[in-house]
């Protein structure tokens, strides 16, 4: 119908096509990318009906029935978290040490059944982990209940917090990260990323008792260590202050770039905390709008000093 | 096919059973969790066809055929509608005075009955404010596209704005409320929050004309009070300053912990105002990043003393 | 089944009725909006695999099938988008100069026509574009490789990275708003805006190898300009100052109110730039939480005096 697309079909086709040979670095024609978004996002949703029965998925179950749901969702669970783990394994393998060199080595088949074997283990280690992740999301939800005086009861913290639910798909995230696994945990973070504004990067390590609240625009980094009790407000980075760069002028990877933030600190809305050096000590409270970039002694309340309001009357008058 | 997980299947399901047993918090088993968010947020995509006709939902409807349009939309929406909120009566009756206390008690009908009653009387009352809320978002609409030079038309407030949909939502859920639906309008709000980043609890108390640019990241409190004509950037929050804690060192709930905001006045982008005790008074205009936890008298402009800013050149140079 | 509605079925109908004829604003009846969100959603989605061949969309593709795929794209594309264009270029017509005026005028059909002529004609010129949006994409996917430590592939990069994917709608929006799409370029972006937390106006102009880290809470308004190498953190506001308003008190549109960033600038987490006469020089770093409104020499360093740090003990002591 559009006559002037037919004309020019092919001459922008061609163009198109050249343009994928000439950089591969944004496409993947002949060696798909396996790993799936909507597939693991699918996952992580029957994770959490494994994770709250009956707040989400089926709901008419009863104390003699559930042992019949579980063991059958952990059998499809079971199979599909293998099959997703596998992809990402394979993907990983294939790109090593670099996607740019020659995709095709030797022992492929070797390779093939080795990582089936890893993903399938994977998988069970990680089913093996619910009681263990439950227990640590029991603690979050009564921290958030505890927490925020506008909560009317636990079961509005797990059905409509988005704070609890970027710290649950964390935990599940950091889990796989944990056994290995690449790609896929940061597939679901930037999952929860995009529905509670909240950025925890998988690797993070964070202790029992974590909150949340209003979770828009926090971010907290790959390489920070959090307590025990601590609390975040919306809008707080736990963040890296500079990178060292190597001979190219590349930021270097790998090195400790996040603050460490011990047992029972709270740290109120939009404070930045900055640095691989930097510790806030067991019970520190920090201010709202606070920029941190050194270490706290434990027991103690740090706010940056708030800079003098000025007042100025809108009114035209004498004086 | 996992062959791993067929060993352990038995074991890993009784260990996730025996998790459930353990912890009631983070379970609803035998006790569905009714209110149902999927449907919650379905109810809220239909009530937006009945406010915006055109813009939402059916395209193709004239002056002549709206009349049977809205009376079929109604009757359907008014039946869901009594559904869910008949949900939310019956899992509030039911938690009442305390979850972990025994749920079945006498006169289970009695309580069936008058929920039932409730809810329609409650969709009923909701349906009836339709029009009113019309003229409320109507005004919202105009106050966006007068203040925000970007804006093309009033169309394009309505159509794309996320800060208008957070309140047009909060509007929705605030009657709701109002109304005496419990969870349903968190529920709501938390829904336009994960897609506009905007986090307006439905407890709060919204005027006339009010306009959120850019949305993501403000956060307005529980029990915040705003007038007439006030406009508010991205990051603003209108937050609690400290809680006061009962015996057990947990928060006390329920006074008002948010400030009050009155008529015209302006908030710059990434403001924090603090504290129940805080009024902003008329007219007054709030800078960008500005720290308030004052009361400020109307008519003035309130910034916080902007930090020196310190610029170093990073040329290596003599002198 | 709800009685109480049946009753007030009617009077309710008729006051929703009257709701709508008494306020133009917020209703389309008799004139349905025809920009679909939901269709333009959709193209965005196909765009993006006709982008990132093998990442979305369907993956089992070869160097040999890859041209077929193309031109099957192409012929669905470019109908489908320039139905869409024709849509909103209508809608514009419709609606020029003023939505209340009289929507029926003479030269109907020829209006018609031209719409259509022009979609088709916008729609070829899209699709010819589309080597060209892949080289600026693949230079802003290789700088946030280049510039994230925790970026372990640009694959990742392409696949996870909200801040890329807001970048790749704006740069899909912005050819769409040069070539004179109403409406349109505004919805893709903010659905991305949705998706990621960072809200760019398509009308924005930004260069090469353009980086948003973690980007929830960044705004970059309508007439911001940006040069090439430009890294942004999140929470950065690139924002107006205040706006001159005209005789009735409503904001004058089409000034320049937003800075201008040359290249190779860094700007660090929640900094504040605004104004249209600021001007940040080639190659200056921003420091993080800075407020600035004035322009800033090349190859500096600037950072808002961090306000002292006050540290206070908890401990009860004397002394």
């Amino acid at each position: 119908m559009n006559e002037l697309l037919d004309e020019s079909l092919d001459r922008i086709t061609d163009g198109i096509c050249a343009s994928y040979r000439s950089d591969a670095r944004t496409q993947r024609v002949g060696h798909a990318f396996l790993p799936s978004r909507e597939r693991i996002v699918e996952l992580l949703e029957r994770i959490r009906q494994l994770l709250f029965p009956g707040f989400f998925g089926p709901k008419a179950m009863t104390d003699q029935s559930i042992r019949y749901h579980v063991g059958n969702l952990l059998v499809q669970l079971g199979e599909d978290l293998a099959e997703q783990v596998y992809n990402c394994l394979c993907y990983a393998a294939e790109e090593a040490p670099s996607r740019n060199e020659s995709r095709l080595g030797g022992g492929e088949k070797d390779q093939d059944a080795s990582c089936r074997a890893r993903a399938a283990r994977i998988a069970k280690d990680f089913l093996d982990a619910v009681p263990e992740l439950r227990e640590a999301l029991a603690l979050d939800a009564q921290a958030a209940y505890d927490g925020d005086p506008a909560a009317k009861s636990i079961d509005e913290v797990i059905y409509c917090y988005p704070g609890f639910h970027a710290v649950a798909v964390y935990r599940v995230a950091h889990q796989l990260h944990c056994l290995g696994v690449p790609l896929m945990p940061r597939i679901m973070t930037e999952h929860a990323h995009s529905v509670t504004g909240t950025d925890i990067h998988p690797g993070a390590q964070i202790g029992k008792s974590f909150f949340i609240d209003h979770a828009t625009g926090v971010v907290i980094g790959e390489t920070t260590r959090i307590g025990d009790n601590v609390k975040v407000y919306q809008g707080v980075t736990l963040g890296a202050m500079s990178f060292p760069k190597d001979e190219r002028g590349r930021v270097i990877k790998g090195l400790q770039r996040h603050p460490t933030i011990e047992d029972n600190v709270t740290i109120y809305a939009n404070a930045t905390i900055l640095g691989g050096q930097t510790v806030i000590g067991r019970g520190v409270t920090v201010g709202g709008n606070s920029f941190v970039t050194q270490s706290i002694t434990a027991d103690s309340t740090v706010v940056s000093e708030t800079p003098q309001l000025r007042v100025r009357s809108k009114r035209k008058r004498s004086s």
